[in-house]
């Protein structure tokens, strides 16, 4: 092998896993700050998140088109090549969390214009949860490492607890004081985008598993 | 270049194409029958939306495994290259779609243990445009039809406005008698369920703009 290439290749993969790294402290940060906007009942965060949110389409394309060159010119080959595929598919996840931290974003307008309805435990419980996802996710990736990557899948499983009980309570709200509906749905729809968050940290997870575990796809058991 | 390679390349990425169609025709069918299901008021489809799940995981699995062998046998280039890794984002969008089928047949179970709350209109007609966007963006992939891809795109703020209809509507329904909120809820949830669908369709016609307007990445502009 060609060993001006093959640093090359090492060079160019290491520059876009750096750049998932930067789409995912970036979708993490949107996370804290749409929770913290909720908390604290303002919407400070506001022009920084919908910046944010332009700096990942840009990076989500960033990737996708640098992964494209990679794959022309080196002919990545095994873990390299499924790393590289993997990628692709991971921008996209980060992409829909800065997406889904902008939805939340919606449900703050409304639930900040009206009295708080109760004190927020499971929500922000979530929201750690889900951020942690995030960070974990990518750190599997980075490093392959695969019981982390299993760990991210098991807490998704607390997460929809949570947004189950988030859901039941707050129906207890609707049923018994109606002027609590709106400020209950915004909360249950909240809940919602944390849970789709957590949904796309386990597809990072998942695809970080079947990266690791793939069979060399140059030597493909099926004949054909 | 090898005519040899050049036509087992053209005829692996049409296999690929065909299993793309597979599962587009699988999650249009889910969609049909979670829906079928709501309106007739029955879970008729129960086994069978479960099984086509199963197929759609696998479908999933083998066109990443197919197109990782492509991509480390064939060394495609150019638009080759960018349908292969447009197939592998692609295939999780579509099954995506059959998760979000299923997230509907379990409000559907909930809504079906009550008496009807309203007659369905906007939800049908959410359905009806959602399904027509995924069929649409698999053809614009398989043609690479610019202007399909783009209408699928407008689509989508249709579907969005009907989902915030929908949602107006039900939270007076709730406001007004709480005995219709958890009704009331499953079908907020039915339609958010819907619109995810029609965001999985935007998605796909977004990779197919960018797949076939994509610049050469043989010859990248940015110099590396």
């Amino acid at each position: 092998m060609d060993t001006h290439h093959e640093t090359q290749l090492d060079k160019e993969l290491r520059e876009l896993k750096n750049k998932l790294i930067h789409m995912a402290a970036i979708a993490e940060a949107m996370i804290d700050q749409t929770i913290k906007e909720l908390v604290n009942r303002n919407e400070q965060y506001a022009p920084e998140v919908s910046k944010e949110e332009d700096d990942l389409n840009r990076l989500q394309i960033e990737i996708d088109e640098q992964a494209l060159t990679l794959l022309a010119t080196r002919q990545p080959v095994a873990s390299d090549l499924r790393a590289i595929v993997a990628a692709t598919k991971i921008n996209g996840e980060l992409e829909r969390i800065g997406d889904l931290a902008i939805n939340i974003t919606y449900n703050v307008h409304t639930l900040v214009q009206q009295p708080p309805l109760k004190p927020l435990i499971d929500i922000p419980r979530m929201t750690e949860l889900a951020r942690k996802m995030v960070n974990d996710s990518l750190q599997a990736f980075m490093t392959g490492d695969i019981e982390l990557a299993r760990s991210v899948i098991l807490a998704d499983d607390e997460v929809d607890a949570l947004k189950d009980q988030v859901l039941r309570e707050l129906l207890t709200y609707m049923m018994a004081d109606p002027r609590t509906t709106e400020r209950a749905l915004a909360l249950i729809l909240v809940s919602r985008h944390l849970e789709r968050i957590a949904d796309h940290a386990t597809n990072i997870a998942e695809d970080v598993i079947y990266i690791t575990q793939g069979r060399d796809v140059r030597h493909p058991k099926t004949p054909r």
